[in-house]
């Protein structure tokens, strides 16, 4: 265990299977050396980002390729060992922790760009891709991929989680923008769903219930993903207002109005604060819009003034603008940090991350009489929002070793979710269920469609070996 | 039946499953007038645009609210009797033929617009109403719904089908559109999938598994869809071209520079003269492009310069272009009506039609020797093609007594549809494989993905009752 401290809620409920020695065996004897039981290799592989504490997997194979997943997954099927894919380890929901035993499947090696199709404007990547990596491998084309999470995420991690980020409120989420995939299933068959044609009505639409199942119904091998042409022209902007309440409300205009916005961030004034002290970026300490505008030189001089006009209205001020690489890089490394930045700024913390999403209209409530109950209960906390989406991020800086700090955060979540539900949106827009959110998911999708999803998972996995105990108790 | 000259083959396998006399005295009882077996009502119940002749459903329930829908799957589930949904009828693949008997569920009278959310750009409507209804009723707002398959189909039946049509290539498909379901599950229960957020890592994505299932998943009861501003302005041109192949490079140009076209569409020479002696509109007999621009006035010209200069390296000439609703309408209205153009230059033919879609820069190749085949073959037929997307249709007219000319034209069918394959595409682009393609499904996906699709089939619908005999053999 990293955290020795640990207090005892942080375990989630384990329900350990047996892993047999002679399954260990035949995994040893097919993969030697990609093959690892060592204790720093498993525990590395035993933790992500998430609050939790979980005992390491058993052991770790290296999947060097497709076969080697099949491989891999056919000897857990036969023993009926969890399997858990891993990418880099940067999701935040507990997706990674063996709570039911078994094995980490580290793609991380399968990190080939397979075929960039740049007249088609797609690129067919294995999943230990990582999105900066994929960016690197298509800027000489003038193309880039848009989904940006934050992290360096894997694009097989990103596929599983139905991550998005910034860049989403102008070009969706990874849901619109695989096209196509090769998976492993649990019975160690390859598949393939979807094709590069950019539109299919080819029967149930297999592609979609991949993405974001979190490595539960399958182990994504290849990904074929949509790119688009770098924009003519880029430019940024960084608007501060007075109150969290304008800055919203700005953004609930710039969407309604139909701006297509690039990117739409709100870091709040502490969070500023952090950041700051972080990275020295003498940002004006004042909530602010972080945007982005994509297209023509024309259409992004159009965007802009629009926006500007916008925030104008409700007392934004200090616009400063960012039109080369260099400054605009400076501005999102900014954004980027913001959750390092927080975690550093109490030393030993964890963060509690929530992840709500509302319609644009509900924004404002939701995330007002959130910000008074973060107040009123005294954790300090970042704050930072796609709010473009309707999506933001508080995460409640806590004490490993408190349990009352842990309690509070949980508190201030479980209102949050609730307020958000009510408003008609959503527990979770881009991190996933994993451990964390389950219950979450009973309340907003009822149990009709939990049960829905229960038995899509037994039919495709019947013995639950594909990463069992994360979405819904099984 | 309604043509009974109709050869034998164009009759598919049946296997009429027992519809008990309890279970339709207990139908009758619970729906009374809402329950028709009357043989015309029946017969209209029994068929769509596609070639197939089966015999009609043994009863029309005409639904009327959800707990209708609730009811009759439940009534036909406890008497395992197949149940078809149907909106106006407008599909094309069979979907809603009795295959294996049952009755028809209609839909058409749950027409109402339930919630307009104009400052979320969202609204939630029954299944029965249709795109040009919910049009209207949003339109006041400055608000509309892209999706235009041609057909004023029910928005049930787009869901349903996955489709898209014209506009497709800037707004996306039914896929990218819709953002929450009321489904009606094989059980009789109600449950509900996705919310108005505009996104979500909420489990697995049941909407998207909905969206595109024909029926056989559930009874879609109620549906979220996204909206957009009206444009600021509009603008559609038409270019005609020497070949088919200089339209196509020029379609293909458009979408690799990024140029966010609104609609894309092709007419072929042929095409265009049965469309002027259908609707006197005196279009210039040649290809051509039909094309519209969305966006501020300034983007829509800057747009349409950029395609004029793309078209004009390519050949293409006389430039028409349509800035009043009223020109536009009459554009539209041409292409609407070809096939309905086509189907009468040929006294009592039926269309064949296919649905290939491959990724864009295939698009000539695919196209242009499917041209020459279908010269080749002297069948007179159609050619349409959303060619932003890739997508295209042949719609080869036979005369359905004349089995030789079914023949010809599912050969040729056959040939496009291995030919898109191999160019990476699809075999339904969107018109959906319900009874037409499920042998192309099964290439194209790989017995594998078809065996999961079935696997969740029967985990949903374990008495497959829902649409059975549709998309897959069971």
């Amino acid at each position: 265990m990293n955290a020795p401290t640990a207090a005892h809620h942080l375990t989630p409920a384990l329900q350990l299977r047996p892993v047999p020695a002679e399954f260990l065996a035949a995994l040893q004897t097919r993969f030697g050396a990609q093959c690892s039981v060592a204790q720093v290799v498993r525990e590395q592989h035993g933790r992500d980002e998430s609050i939790f504490e979980v005992p390491p997997p058993a052991a770790v194979v290296f999947a060097e390729n497709t076969q080697d997943v099949a491989d891999a997954v056919k000897l857990c099927a036969q023993h009926q060992v969890p399997v858990i894919p891993f990418g880099v380890g940067s999701s935040l929901e507990g997706h990674l922790l063996a709570v039911q035993g078994g094995i980490s499947l580290d793609v991380s090696r399968m990190n080939r760009v397979l075929a960039i199709n740049a007249e088609d404007l797609t690129v067919t990547v294995q999943p230990g891709v990582t999105r900066k990596q994929l960016n690197e491998a298509v800027k000489d084309q003038g193309l880039f991929f848009p989904i940006d999470p934050g992290a360096d995420a894997s694009l097989g991690g990103m596929t599983a989680t139905r991550a998005s980020g910034t860049n989403a409120v102008r070009y969706g989420t990874m849901r619109e923008n695989v096209l196509a995939l090769e998976v492993v299933t649990a019975a160690g068959e390859v598949i393939r769903t979807g094709t590069r044609a950019k539109k299919s009505s080819a029967g149930y639409d297999l592609t979609r219930l991949m993405v974001g199942s979190e490595g539960t119904l399958g182990v994504i091998t290849e990904i074929s993903l949509k790119l688009y042409p770098l924009p003519e022209a880029i430019s940024a902007a960084i608007c501060s207002f007075p109150t969290i309440e304008a800055a919203v409300r700005t953004v609930i205009q710039i969407i309604q109005l139909g701006v297509p916005i690039a990117r739409c961030e709100l870091i709040d004034a502490g969070t500023v604060r952090v950041v700051n002290a972080h990275s020295k970026l003498g940002l004006r300490e004042e909530h602010m819009l972080l945007m982005e505008f994509h297209g023509s030189p024309a259409g992004v001089k159009e965007q802009a003034e629009t926006v500007q006009e916008i925030a104008t209205d409700f007392g934004g001020n200090a616009f400063e603008w960012a039109t080369t690489p260099e400054e605009r890089t400076r501005l999102w490394t900014a954004r980027h940090n913001a959750y390092f930045a927080a975690i550093q700024s109490k030393p030993g913390c964890r963060a509690v991350s929530t992840d709500t999403c509302v319609p644009i209209s509900k924004l404002a409530d939701c995330l007002l009489d959130s910000v008074a109950e973060a107040d009123a209960s005294g954790l300090p906390y970042f704050l930072v929002g796609h709010v473009g989406d309707g999506n933001f991020h508080f995460g409640y800086l806590i004490d490993p070793a408190k349990p009352e700090e842990h309690r509070v955060a949980e508190a201030l979540n479980h209102q949050l979710v609730a307020r958000a539900l009510r408003l008609q949106g959503t527990c979770t827009g881009e991190h996933g269920v994993g451990l964390h959110k389950m219950d979450f998911l009973r309340t907003e999708a009822g149990d009709g469609a939990v049960a829905m999803m229960r038995a899509i998972k037994q039919a495709l996995d019947p013995d639950n070996i594909l990463n069992p105990g994360k979405i819904f108790a099984l």
